[in-house]
């Protein structure tokens, strides 16, 4: 049976995960391909760490050139993350004709279509089904299965620590803060959480799915985006009270002046399909012009999720191997589409104003009057003599237009805090529920 | 710019969607694709007859060899549906080297094994991703996005026009027979509903997924089903009152001693996910050794949405086309795996027995802990001297031991109609919402 050669960057979890998916699983994946997989040497930056999987000590290197000029590797797939040095590593091995595979979310979002070009130019194909949805087939079915349809529109749930750590804010109650040392503790989140609690990393998926359902370059720059630090128990909270739950979401649609594409913590009802997906799960919303509305969940991370992604794709540059057969065109990117600002966005917001008294409340009322504010729902729980909290569900108003708003308001003295964030789905099912 | 010529066969539904499909996102395929995608001829029985979508009348034929020997036709999609002529018809035009899709799930249930051989002599490529869940991602994503995984399982509702009569049932009250007459003055069941209704349908389609789950060839005879039509309006409303719905589920899992493939109506209770799947929606779940447990839902039927997986398979034969490579390996089973038969299966059932009056109950109950069922619940609705239901829900047990039981049930005096149907799901859920 021919073999076919694959050299392993990094051994981390999404490396580990590639090891374990190839070894536990070789009978019937080389059934289905006809080939063999076999890994021939694996970059790491410690020889004698200890390992999440056992692999032979002699495929190991420190040396990169052990791998681009290994004629037997056909494939070299990136598990490491960040941008230097996966980059030039991944521009290298196309140079010496090998296909390239990735789970790394960030090179693929900044510099996917450099890499691309590159791939072309070699005859080589690039593919990146485990940088979005873990184990979801989301890349694939977004480049082949959806291909004869005009997708207007993504959103989905696409990190998993921070929906983890919404979650548990929503069961248990707790501050932001101490769920976040939590997930720490089980390795649901990193020592550094940065990437992922500030949106970078549902920020860079957004950017290649985005590219993808659109047909245009979106840059990672075209992305608003913003995390989940900044949400209170409080919040959290209310929004219970209000029969919904708060969910970092990443939306992406197409409007007639160009593409909304932003990623933030948002309400939505409890009767929406998003509110159930919880823990560290992912799914996805898409709506095509034929197909009507899909919608796909499961394991967004892990090791094996991710390995199965990232085997599915070895597979599919092995085939091209197999058969002999050139790379299939793979750059999406057939058209110039605008990307709308931050700015311009609409959406309906949860504004809540924390007041230290309740003759605070009239000047609120008044400035919220004057801006001729569109409401849906108030909530005021203000004590006399004691102060309390003013909540407004809105109708929709352009992100510009709000953050003045929100200046102003905590500009009003006696306003001590004021609390923003957008509120997405099925509005009369919010207001429904929210009779409070 | 390169043109692909496409000759299809039929212009019903999914005819008609393929049509529309093409021609609404000619500009946006043609991007992706960098190629056209040209219809050439369309196969007619009635080159006259009032069409769902308006094409040239030049493009019609009745006469198949008009399609099978022209040479600009470089992919024939088969519209048809049934097994004469569609079966020769795709075996000639790969013998003149055409590549062939199809939403045709009968063909594909009955003979996918043998077209998949032609297609493997002639190099061309046969694909079917219409045939299954309409719009929905489900034959690629087993073939390709999960070939890494070893499939353990799939469960999901995969008619549309059961699932529709089953959700009217449940929600208006009403005997099968008078919901099925308004689905077929609405178009959503065939004059004869046979095909749908009995559950041949939802069989051809299950066998299709579990070849590919499991890489062996699965026939159609493999598959036990049973359809919906002795469901009546009293055991919905037993399913409604035990917390239940009743859906026609497809199921396939791997067990030490065989394979399980069953389609049948089943009561699950509302915390089921598969038990909010309603109307003419389908959903899926897969459970794979890597990726864990995926769920999938959206149209399962419809012109358009069958229309976007038609074509995406449709572009997927052209790139072989644009970029002359040979088709790919097609045939996923490369093992033998033994099929459970029916009798074999394993099941918790829900049993109702209607008893003419209350002194048939002692025979009734005493049979039942004769044979030694595993009971986790019993209802006994029964009025002294009236008769009335009494109503079990067992643990699991074989589909031979069961309907020993039913008979012998039946044979007592006094037992005035027996029903039994499948309990699945979370048990536990069952009980818990099942306190009546």
């Amino acid at each position: 049976m021919k073999e076919i050669g694959i050299g392993l960057l990094g051994l981390g979890t999404v490396g580990s995960g590639v090891v374990k998916a190839i070894a536990g699983n070789q009978l019937s994946i080389s059934g289905k391909l006809g080939a063999e997989l076999q890994i021939k040497k694996i970059l790491v930056q410690d020889l004698y760490k200890k390992r999440l999987v056992q692999v032979p000590q002699s495929l190991m290197t420190k040396d990169y050139q052990d791998i681009v000029n290994d004629p037997t590797i056909d494939i070299v797939v990136d598990a490491m993350g960040g941008i230097e040095p996966a980059k030039d590593f991944i521009l290298a091995a196309m140079e010496k004709g090998k296909h390239v595979v990735t789970a790394n979310k960030e090179v693929v979002a900044k510099y996917g279509r450099e890499i691309l070009d590159k791939a072309e130019v070699h005859g080589v194909t690039f593919l990146f089904e485990g940088s979005v949805g873990g184990g979801i087939p989301i890349i694939r079915p977004l480049k082949q299965c959806l291909v004869a349809n005009e997708i207007t529109e993504i959103s989905g749930i696409i990190n998993g620590t921070t929906n983890y750590i919404l979650t548990k804010m929503a069961t248990e109650g707790k501050e932001f803060a101490a769920i976040l040392k939590e997930a720490q503790d089980k390795g649901y989140a990193e020592p550094d959480p940065t990437n992922d609690i500030e949106g970078f990393d549902a920020a860079y998926k957004l950017a290649i799915l985005a590219s993808l359902a659109f047909g245009t370059p979106v840059k990672f720059e075209d992305v608003s985006f913003e995390g989940i630090s900044n949400i209170t128990r409080e919040d959290m909270a209310w929004a219970v009270e209000l029969g919904c739950t708060i969910k970092l979401l990443a939306q992406t649609k197409e409007h007639a002046d160009g593409l909304e594409i932003r990623v933030g913590p948002c309400l939505i009802p409890l009767s929406h399909p998003l509110a159930g997906v919880n823990d560290v799960f992912n799914a996805f919303f898409i709506k095509g012009n034929l197909v009507g509305e899909l919608f796909f969940s499961g394991r967004g991370a892990g090791d094996l999720p991710t390995g199965s992604a990232v085997v599915a794709d070895i597979v599919e540059a092995a085939r091209l191997t197999v058969t002999g057969s050139g790379a299939k065109p793979v750059c999406n990117c057939y058209r110039q589409k605008r990307v709308k600002p931050k700015d311009e966005l609409l959406s309906a917001y949860y504004l809540r104003a924390k007041v230290t008294r309740s003759e605070v409340m009239l000047p609120v009322n008044n400035l919220l009057l004057q801006e001729q504010v569109p409401f849906a729902q108030t909530v005021k729980r203000v004590q006399q003599g004691k102060g309390g909290n003013m909540v407004y569900l809105t109708e929709e108003l352009e992100e510009r237009q709000i953050h003045g708003i929100v200046s102003k308001l905590s500009a009003i003295p006696g306003v001590k805090e004021v609390s923003l964030m957008r509120l997405e789905g099925n509005q009369a099912g919010v207001g429904q529920v929210a009779r409070v």
